[in-house]
């Protein structure tokens, strides 16, 4: 059972994996280097237990202790009790949902790893918006892809907003980052995946025409929010493919959809077979 | 030609209608009232100029008058001239893409108004999150969507983050409110539209299997992100439709599509006869 230790001080150098959350920089490397991410509220942070990753330790208000009492009773690290003024002081925004953890990563397969027993993959070319990184999960996790694969500076799955729009599904489809973005497609295309390049280019082919054969292994790559797929991804995989639009979107000055929207489309024309 | 005005104290005056916009209480009901909104970076408020939305003011930085001239040729607002930092003083937060306009909202069309020339509409009931409001609006552009009509509670278009997200298809997509949400289909029941319901119950009839006959009139309701459709709109509905999810989504502790991803598939899979 874990230890509960009250805290009034908001500056309290025990709460430092919560406090320096409010500096988006030093965040990123603090993530990255330390191999820290922040579960927020009850469900999110029972399914990042459930998914494995170790807790630092949670920070929360005494009403919440009874709810998580059982999800507590299994975790070796401190509690810290704070009441929802110090809570919000910490956090520096207000905290709705009765707890934050501190969570340590755990070792990414690599990609070849991944995908041996993977049959739908979505590989995501540097998006940059945790929104879309985590919505695209949900997405996946909905409609039964078995893995996600990361660019090297594709945006980061366990970023607090991707992990609160995923509602959790970062935690539940595993996922790979490549080291190397230029060679990055090669693992893909030796385990034999179809490799089909998502692109407002209304001249590709469209879905429809490509939905691949029963049982084959298929990726889907999306790209990044600004510029989309690079040049480079576009000439490397086997076929580029469109989702038609209207011949009035242009005139309504829209030249592709949302990369959330593409991804949702996609996932359902081309992975149910 | 609109007359330039530098400005150096960001508690100008004449610029409450831009420092109120920090208030996201008072803003709500300023927007309501006043029918204020504010477009933000160049493209976006050419396309609410475009649009006939009648301008309040421009707030801009020196460096940004020669790019917006000839828009700003055509407008009988003040133009407020001010540098970055006041530019961010005023706004709360930095104004990346150059300039900032109070807008004008112009009245809306009444529901039947709206839907008399549309053959594929959507309905919106109470979504809370503008960036997803702003998202279907995108999504409704590219898609070929004729009009959207919003359920009286339903999340503003005209937000600055709807607006910012949906990339100007705010201002692209004609939209309606109903006064009444009890009676608020019946507008379009009358009008012939066949009202499909959609639901994350997998029970319901899957997107494929309803698809409609050519040139019907077509209206597809999407629920909240909480909640999802009333009962009172799902009764209401001539069809409750879903999009078949993975028999393992549950276990993944996925339970439903993000309404933007739902609206994405359904549009595609519905919208195109
Ligand atoms: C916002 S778009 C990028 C737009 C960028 N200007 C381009 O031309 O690719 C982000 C990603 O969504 C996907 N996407 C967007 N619209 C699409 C469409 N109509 N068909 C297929 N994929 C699309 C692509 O993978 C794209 O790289
Ligand atoms: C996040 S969902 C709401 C979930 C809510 N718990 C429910 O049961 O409806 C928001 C909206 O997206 C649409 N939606 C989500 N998943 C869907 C699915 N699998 N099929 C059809 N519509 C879906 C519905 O219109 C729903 O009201």
């Amino acid at each position: 059972m874990a230890t509960v230790i009250p805290v009034e001080d908001p500056a309290d150098p025990r709460l430092t994996d919560y406090t320096r959350l409010r500096d988006v920089q030093l965040r990123k490397s603090l993530e990255a280097e330390h191999g820290l991410f922040i579960a927020e509220g009850e469900k999110v942070i029972r399914r990042a237990v459930r998914a494995g990753y170790p807790v630092r330790s949670v920070l929360t208000s005494r009403r919440w202790l009874e709810p998580l009492s059982d999800l507590l009773e299994g975790v070796q690290a401190p509690v810290y009790l704070a009441d929802e003024r110090v809570l919000e002081g910490v956090a520096g925004f207000p905290v709705h949902r009765g707890a934050l953890a501190a969570m340590a990563r755990t070792p990414l397969p690599s990609v070849p790893e991944l995908i041996a027993a993977a049959r739908r993959v979505l590989v995501l070319e540097d998006l940059v918006d945790h929104g879309n990184v985590g919505a695209i999960y949900r997405c996946a996790a909905a409609l039964g892809v078995d893995a996600v694969v990361l660019s090297p500076r594709c945006a980061d799955p366990l970023y607090r907003r991707a992990v609160k729009v995923s509602m959790g599904a970062v935690f539940a489809i595993p996922y790979a980052r490549m080291d190397d973005w230029y060679h990055g497609l090669g693992d893909l295309r030796a385990a034999g995946f179809r490799l089909l390049a998502l692109t407002p280019d209304q001249s590709a082919v469209p879905i429809d025409k490509a939905v691949p054969a029963a049982g084959e292994r298929v990726a889907l790559l999306l790209g990044s929010e600004g510029d989309g797929l690079s040049s480079r991804w576009l000439k490397e995989a086997d076929e580029a493919v469109c989702i038609p639009m209207s011949p009035d979107a242009m005139d309504r000055g829209v030249d592709s959809l949302n990369v959330v929207a593409a991804a949702s489309i996609a996932c359902y024309g081309l992975m149910r077979s």
